[in-house]
């Protein structure tokens, strides 16, 4: 299956991209529209944080039903921890696109990404969503992804084309990550439209089954964010007949590689981040066990500091794995960089470093660890800890 | 109780810390000695890594017994991950200082820091060994301390003087520190010896009530070493009488002010660190809540690198505490940074943020969040996450 990372028209749907403001610099997007031409089946799912942002609590609500007829998502300000105001903040906004729309409020979920704590002026943020409403085209998807982009450096899009149920369906979305990221239950803000006839029930369980393998497979500092969310909304105006249980099952493939994908583009573009580096973990007992060494890896700053470095640091890797609580035996491992062995049955590979090293200069390179206990495996994909991160982060002020 | 951070003597011990080449930076010390005048009371405790140094097992083994004659630390080298090599290396470390001090080979603990993977020299070790043996003084301890430091910038010391039991009682602590640091169990390596006639098993009963509030709560970047060893001797030579239930709190008060002192001292050299702040979390339902609050909060690249920064980021602490997986009622959030509160009932005090900010350009501040839903409290020391960081770790290779 051909995924492709640019924007494509998805047909039943209009998107829009503007700006509104509520960014300090000027002329920068920073409201976006998802539209679809009536009420269409959508399931959504959000951050397992125990603190959750206003919108997120209102487009859940909007999700309950199983309905969509848009989304708006702003960048410039999380409107989290910010209390009642926040959560009225999120429900006026939700009702200033329905009333443009003709639709109930309940039919709109709002989503907002960037700095806790903060309102957005609502004057602004609604003047935008007029201009939005205004600029939908079906081609708008990138502008879309543009506005909702916060240190991100560039919109993160991908699509894939299918003929399935004797129709052509398209799948297509965009999402936003760079910092704050360690999904549990969905990334930062994703969206996923599709113009294939799906019901809801169906299209919850496809973001139950993917999530491991995509959002939640993923990480650039383990920090969790308070505002994850990830909606999938299906127009059905591709006309497709209802798919078969074979069907249906390419379709969800479809879905997961398109979430894959953008997983993949939001660790690609972490914040200060070089390498892009997924850490597989084989030869576990259970797949948990095998999730679990892979993220403690994932997350070691002194791993990840190795990374950026280009340092094939096998002590850093195995000390890692060996802190994650699970057990297996030092003496069994075998670890391989890049395509380079340099462990084997609990020993380092002296002699194998200096070709490892050079296959860690590249963008890319695998990690693979071998516990040699069982036959489940896991991936989570990471970065590097650069200058940059610190930098980034030391400078995004409150 | 006053606690010194420089070298003191204790009755009953000699101290040597020499440069035997075990490190590649020529006539830099990285071999320390601690010797008892006879066979006295000792415990320890160790890393629970699932990977462990060999000089981690040999020194369990030593330690079993409740009694120890030396200990016997070299930098340079974890010599972990080194498969039944590395086992024979520890154990004949371990004797080479046993043939020269005529006792049995397991009266010595043997103890490793450095890089994972690799071998030492042992014939250089063995000329180190004779060279320490012929320096031991009872002034030492400083040299011992240098002896032992890897990134650290500063030798770690600490002591107490105590009157108890008709006797005045010396507690000296040495320690290493700044990468790899979240102990749990105890730190990188850190020894105390104190002049105090004391049962092993009170020293060990000590140990394991004083870790929780020192070594297993500090963290500099949430990796788990696997040569964390905590080993704690007691000469007798103060010959004071059995102590009281009474004298014995005081007693065992002094051990956990001297390792409070060591473990903050880990934090303050930690690799990169410019700041010192003790997360305190209160009001949690019960301790372990607490831990894992201040623990998530402490172990955040997003705080640390705001706490670089000197950003009051409000977020960034409270989306921490939400990822922890502690429940909890985002409503009635209470922080202080500094001492400023700056946010109440779950919403940000923007007005006190500048005097907030200003409080974070000092070398130390306290970080306070209140959860408002018991009366548990802990406190985990970490320290910032800065641009030297990266360096020391992108640069420290394999």
């Amino acid at each position: 299956m051909e995924v492709r990372t640019g924007a494509t028209p998805v047909r039943g749907f209009h998107f829009a991209g503007v700006s509104a403001g509520l960014k300090t610099n000027p002329g920068v997007k920073d409201l976006g529209l998802i539209v679809a031409d009536s009420e269409v089946a959508a399931a959504g799912v959000f951050t397992a944080n125990r603190v959750q942002a206003a919108p997120v609590a209102i487009a859940r609500q909007s999700l309950a039903r199983g309905r969509l007829r848009a989304i708006v998502a702003n960048s410039g300000s999380a409107n989290c921890f910010t209390g009642r105001a926040g959560l009225k903040l999120a429900r006026d906004s939700a009702a200033a696109v329905a009333r443009e729309l003709g639709c109930a409020p309940g039919a709109v979920a709002p989503c907002s990404t960037g700095v806790i704590g903060h309102l957005y002026d609502f004057d602004k943020y609604r003047r935008g969503v007029n201009e939005a409403v205004a600029a939908l085209a079906p081609d708008g998807l990138e502008g879309f992804a543009r506005a909702i982009m916060t240190t991100d450096t560039r919109p993160k899009l991908a699509s894939v084309a299918l003929r399935l149920g004797g129709a052509e369906l398209t799948i297509a979305g965009a999402a936003k990550g760079a910092g704050m990221i360690e999904p549990h239950m969905a990334t930062m803000l994703a969206f996923i439209v599709t113009d294939a006839a799906v019901p809801a029930a169906a299209l919850r369980g496809i973001l139950r089954r993917i999530l491991p393998v995509s959002f939640n497979a993923i990480t650039v500092d383990g920090d969790m964010s308070t505002n994850d969310t990830l909606i999938l909304m299906a127009s059905g105006a591709a006309g497709n007949r209802r798919l078969s249980s074979r069907e249906f099952a390419s379709f969800e493939a479809g879905v997961r590689e398109v979430a894959r994908s953008l997983a993949w583009q939001l660790v690609y573009d972490g914040e200060g981040a070089t390498k892009l580096v997924p850490i597989e973990v084989r030869g576990a007992r259970n797949e948990a066990d095998a999730f679990r060494v892979a993220r403690k890896i994932a997350n070691s700053p002194l791993v990840k500091t190795a990374f950026f470095g280009c340092d094939p640091n096998v002590g850093r890797i195995i000390a890692a794995a060996g802190a994650s609580g699970v057990a297996f035996d030092p003496e069994r491992l075998d670890l391989q960089v890049g395509g380079v062995r340099i462990a084997a049955r609990g020993a380092l590979l002296v002699d194998a470093l200096p070709e490892a090293q050079a296959r860690m200069r590249e963008r890319e390179f695998r990690v693979i660890l071998d516990l040699k206990q069982g036959r489940a495996r896991a991936v989570v994909l990471t970065s590097d800890l650069s200058f940059d991160y610190v930098k980034i982060n030391a400078e995004y002020t409150t």
